[in-house]
């Protein structure tokens, strides 16, 4: 199943994919994207729904981030083997986290805003993890049953900030616009493993990144289990799971970071595709 | 203004501290300490109102996080000159920025829960900041204005998840139950200068943290301006800003921390008092 919310900023409705790519309005099922909603039990009937039956949405939309009401915004640094010997850090002992807050999702496809001063804006193309229940202390081979399902994140990355201005990663990932979400939240029954999916980044129509969640150091199993032994998960919270190689940081000979007007395009096989364009806030 | 939540986790009502000292129910005025309720303009209704006239809440009650809704539960670490030296970190260029979970967010006298597997919990009593006003790129002179109030946080935090399990603090923070807050949310303008309030902790009744906050090395107005220059801050989010000298830590000649059974209090002038259990989760 492909869940996914539309309309304005604020505003938008929960929907869903049909088979023939259409969009469904779930407005008359479900409040919306988030809390309860992503229970296996919520899922379990919103697949029983015969989705040509759910009212047809006519013409272009907007697509808002795919989950709402996300508490916690987690991501995991350095988590890709082949991303760790690109960037020339170790692979690290335990998966590394970081915060990104939750006032920077936005929608796939809207507008990636630098900040005022900001020189050092990167991408980072990653598998996003949606936690459906409620969870502590669960073990790995348990962790996946939490999932509701996954998303295409990009964790845009304003390096100076990251790395300059004293200590922690949170803030170069957490200006407004660097967390678009979506366009579908698929349930994990649709992704299957979700360790062996294909990823690429575009910027300007030049591929950038190229990966496979196969080379993850920590899996997705192994990140949701290992937070968990320190908090507790809950639903709709998201763990963006690192990037592979290729971003504009780790370039030879020189470093690229984006500019304005420049248009980011990015997939993850069976997730779907985001595209951003780069605006400067004057 | 004195404002509270009281009542059950999860069904807390919005209450205010009349002159008396006396809890008096704000449920007919506004929904919850959050959001709009948070606004200037909301406060200068609520300063209006005839606080004797409310009704009074009998017995007593349990005291919930004095703000709901809480997007981002920012902190600043090192931020008193006193306490930096004796970590003998160096005096930081600017304000270090890590994020808590906001679902470590309790009660002010709500059980502290080491996580399993924890050894090294230690306190921090330190002055939270709540926004009452959206805002972004703004300056230190107009900082405070975007400010509805001051309360008391204890950043508890676990030292061997927050530095020996590979980068980044937020995982020693972000335990549930690591961030006790109030019991009250004092609005700005019965606080004053936020830079000349005295604060103290106890282990079980032993002093072990005094201070001011004006041994801070960034001021309340400057972390505000300095985050806003990368994201926007919204009403609801909290800003805890640092703890002075004194934690478990930095203790000589040993490290000392907290294990079941200690009981941590700690106030900030004016702004009340916390009192926690430290329980282990088995």
């Amino acid at each position: 199943m492909k869940l996914c919310r539309y309309g304005e900023p604020g505003a938008e409705k929960p929907g869903l994919i049909d088979h023939n790519g259409d969009l469904r309005d779930l407005s008359a099922e479900i409040a919306d994207i988030s809390h309860e909603a992503l229970s296996r039990k919520s899922l379990e009937i919103l697949s029983k729904l015969d989705a040509m039956e759910l009212p047809k949405v006519q013409g272009p939309v907007r697509y808002g981030p795919c989950v709402a009401d996300t508490g916690k915004f987690m991501c995991i640094g350095l988590n890709y083997s082949d991303h760790a010997a690109e960037t020339g850090a170790d692979i690290p002992e335990h998966p590394i986290l970081f915060m990104k807050a939750n006032s920077a999702i936005v929608g796939p496809n809207d507008a990636v805003v630098m900040p005022r001063g900001s020189t050092h804006t990167d991408w980072e193309v990653e598998l996003g993890v949606v936690i459906g229940e409620r969870c502590k202390y669960v073990s790995e081979d348990d962790a996946l049953d939490y999932v509701a399902g996954y998303c295409v994140i990009n964790d845009v990355s304003e390096r100076h900030f990251q790395t300059k201005l004293t200590g922690q990663w949170t803030k170069g990932k957490s200006c407004d616009t660097f967390g678009p979400i979506g366009p579908w939240l698929v349930t994990a029954d649709e992704v299957g493993d979700p360790q062996k999916l294909s990823m690429w980044l575009d910027v300007n129509g030049e591929r950038m990144q190229t990966g496979n969640t196969e080379t993850m150091i920590f899996s997705v199993a192994q990140c949701i289990s290992h937070l968990s032994q320190m908090f507790t998960l809950h639903p709709g919270d998201v763990i963006s799971t690192g990037t592979p190689p290729g971003v504009g940081m780790g370039m030879k000979p020189e470093p690229r970071y984006l500019k304005a007007g420049d248009v980011m395009e990015l997939e993850i096989e069976g997730l779907g595709r985001q595209r951003q364009v780069v605006q400067a806030d004057d």
